[in-house]
């Protein structure tokens, strides 16, 4: 079959035009601190620049008329791998991290707000090398409003196109308007959150550097921090109170965040998922707290943050750390472990199953029992007072399905690769979901540096299945996807 | 509503005759060796059998015209627990497990074919006693067979009347003639193939006690042995092998070894679910010994042989020990641990979650894949060349997700409980599976005692809820169930 490689190249080219402007912006900041990387990201920026200069200049006469789903799947797939290699130059040309294996590593969990990293000494790299590891997630989660919001639906990917029925766009057959429209809407929103959280932190007594980088992978539930010890740095109850609130609105469906800004609260109260994901975060918070409070010495008021930040940081995905929560105790490491898998609102930045799949499923398997002794009648399951298509259910059921396949055999791989079962289980589980700190030896005080490199590849293919919603990426290893009809 | 409550109440009668008769079995054994519990077994017997015989006698004139499928759901669950309590009296009044608590435990793990255990010393139980024990499994693996093949679809339970769609037995509306065809059928070759187990073991040099024993419990997939060691206690080779041979048969669809008593054996191999189970025992097997051979000092003829019995003793949830899994390597410890959620055949004793239910959701999610491209076209799962109804695969697919979340809150609350995270993780998927030993301090070498009591009652529930497939005791306590129409 032909694919239209034309206006696949020159978006791809769109890409790394981006990706080097982007690089631009870290220069002023290695230029203040003199910490090195300068040429590197000059060099870095021209590179990535000028590459995709070149690609879009030369296939910029190419008709978007034929640009179909196939050539979504595509470029969304290679949109990402471009921008992970791509944003491997700066890291590698400045000697910071001189293996790719794990330069590849520590980009493709920027731009796919995984946030996992192989950084032993993060406050030894120079500033801009560090803004630029932060950007990455930025970026990633720009990228991910786009795709939740304008580009999934298009596709149908996992029940997508309901869960964001509201978004203010319009609902062109075409890619390109609807993306263009949606990114102005939403991104001013992330634009204006991130700035918002930025002077917020600095208010709170945080410099002006570890806020600007905090508000970037905070919005982006990326989790990358400028400190090795990540938020448990900053020991301010004030900043970790500013984190985790961002953190939850970071969680929360973009579309719903843009009729907050409308003044239309209803709107986002009558949103079944949100409902669930608000309540959920508080109840979860209190009840870690208790146990937290009766595992440790903490005084309450700790206690209840400790729990509140790791409960946001793990269901929304962003993964910044500010207490060991595998020290805790069984059941509360018990706890932390399933958060991973929970993965907060549908169209906003974090990854994982999401809350309206879960509950899609909870609804559906209380509703099977009804059908099991009804057979004749027909029972949808219903979502914010609608009727939900059986196609829909049931893509979010094998959704889920698929997910939870790709984490045991993963988990398996992991294994095989020899690390040890707990490792395995929090490592994929981390992975798969873009959340960053695992289990195991790669907890939450330890980092992937010591990983196999053929892990830390595997790894970063998980990132890459679970950020992209899984279908998008496993369609191109289908048959279907290279046959014509 | 209203129930049919004498019917009911006859029905259970008819199980505790059952249970007395059974238990009048085991009085020779105490006679014949003369190690006590020949008293306790004589009342048990009388108790169990005069309840019971009072219960039918006072409710025979009940007409079976209004035995519909509400009482269906009922009696597969009351019947399940009336014989678990029943069962315990043995152990009670023998003193053996003084506990009520363990003794429910040690008996309802007997009825659902698990065959974890909470006694710390085998051996020094009377062998009338151990013979009870081993019944309670094989009356289990007699009750399985009906349930499986005759009333589970009917009941519309999870897919099975699809996957018994080949059985030998008529379709009437109505249960009872259909449980008898069907039992007198399948019941003989279940009777015949314990037997010749048991001729077998024996002359493979087992003493005559032991080799029924084993006889029972393998026929049942249950796993209880007469040995604190289990199979392992049993060196010989010749004994191991035709243990695992009749694993696998006993994990076969009984109505397909029905066929193979008929010589029809192209039959058996034409029916897709038997093709996976038999070339993934034998594929899994090879590849365990290839790592058992590395990670170990055995030879390879024992490699080979420890890993084929510990695959198909997890896959098919016997649960027989006869090697240490967990101490093998870790990636091997995570197969062993993941062929936990296998379950050999749909219409054997296996429990867990059966492979053409797995089969199912492989195809569906490798289709849905294929629907994603080609949204308009309609593309059902195929099975044995058969399109299988969207509504049965919509059912398997609930079945397993609710079987996973079960799993996961389950693991949870065992952590509640207090118990560690590989503990937890394999107490709940041995229980739920319905196999033996799991991980951690419930691991093939270890057993069930020290855990808390609110665990092992917890457990047990488990092991009722995945040998009743889910559904039949879910159903119970959703008000759908209570409400007429």
């Amino acid at each position: 079959m032909t694919f239209n490689v034309k206006i696949i190249a020159s978006l791809l080219g769109i890409l790394l035009i981006i990706n080097g402007i982007f690089m631009l912006l870290c220069i002023p900041v290695a230029l203040i601190y003199q910490e090195g990387g300068l040429l590197p990201l000059v060099l870095s920026s021209a590179i990535s620049g000028g590459v995709g200069l070149s690609l879009w200049l030369y296939n910029r006469n190419a008709s978007d008329k034929t640009l179909g789903k196939r050539e979504g799947y595509l470029i969304v797939t290679l949109g990402w791998l471009i921008m992970s290699l791509a944003g491997t130059l700066p890291y590698l040309l400045s000697g910071t991290i001189p293996s790719f294996t794990n330069a590849f590593f520590e980009t493709i969990s920027g731009y796919t707000t995984t946030g996992a990293s192989i950084l032993n000494d993060i406050e030894s790299l120079p500033k801009g090398i560090l803004l630029w590891r932060s950007l990455t997630q930025w970026i990633g989660g720009m990228g991910i409003i786009v795709l939740a919001v304008a580009v999934l639906p298009l596709l149908g990917i996992g029940g997508m196109q309901l869960f964001v029925a509201e978004a203010p766009g319009l609902k062109p057959d075409k890619l390109q308007p609807r993306i263009t429209e949606t990114a102005k809407r939403l991104w001013f929103i992330y634009v204006g959150l991130t700035f918002v959280e930025f002077v917020l932190l600095q208010l709170a007594g945080m410099n002006t550097f570890d806020a600007l980088n905090h508000g970037l992978t905070t919005m982006a539930t990326g989790g990358f921090s400028t400190k090795q010890a990540s938020v448990a740095h900053f020991d301010s109850p004030l900043i970790q109170y500013i984190i985790i609130a961002f953190m939850f609105i970071a969680g929360t469906n973009f579309t719903l965040t843009y009729f907050g800004f409308k003044g239309d609260f209803k709107k986002i109260w009558r949103n079944e998922e949100f409902r669930v994901y608000a309540i959920g975060v508080l109840v979860l918070g209190l009840l870690v707290s208790i146990g937290v409070f009766a595992a440790t010495d903490l005084g309450y008021e700790e206690a209840f943050r400790d729990s509140l930040f790791q409960v946001t940081a793990l269901i929304t995905t962003t993964g910044f750390v500010s207490a060991d929560y595998t020290s805790w105790d069984p059941a509360l490491t018990i706890i932390c472990f399933m958060l991973m898998f929970v993965g907060a609102s549908a169209g906003s930045t974090a990854g994982g199953v999401k809350i309206v799949r879960h509950l899609l499923l909870l609804k559906n398997g209380i509703l099977e029992l009804k059908r099991q002794i009804h057979p004749a009648a027909i029972i949808p399951v219903r979502l914010n007072n609608k009727a939900v298509s059986q196609d829909i259910t049931y893509n979010v059921l094998a959704f889920i399905m698929i997910y939870l396949t790709i984490y045991v055999l993963s988990t398996f791989i992991m294994g095989l690769i020899g690390v040890d079962f707990t490792t395995a289980l929090g490592s994929v589980a981390t992975s798969l979901g873009n959340i960053g700190p695992g289990l195991g030896t790669v907890g939450p005080m330890d980092n992937f540096a010591h990983l196999p490199a053929v892990g830390k590849w595997f790894l970063s293919f998980l990132m890459l299945l679970g950020r992209l919603e899984l279908f998008t990426v496993l369609i191109l290893l289908t048959p279907y996807f290279w046959k014509r009809n």
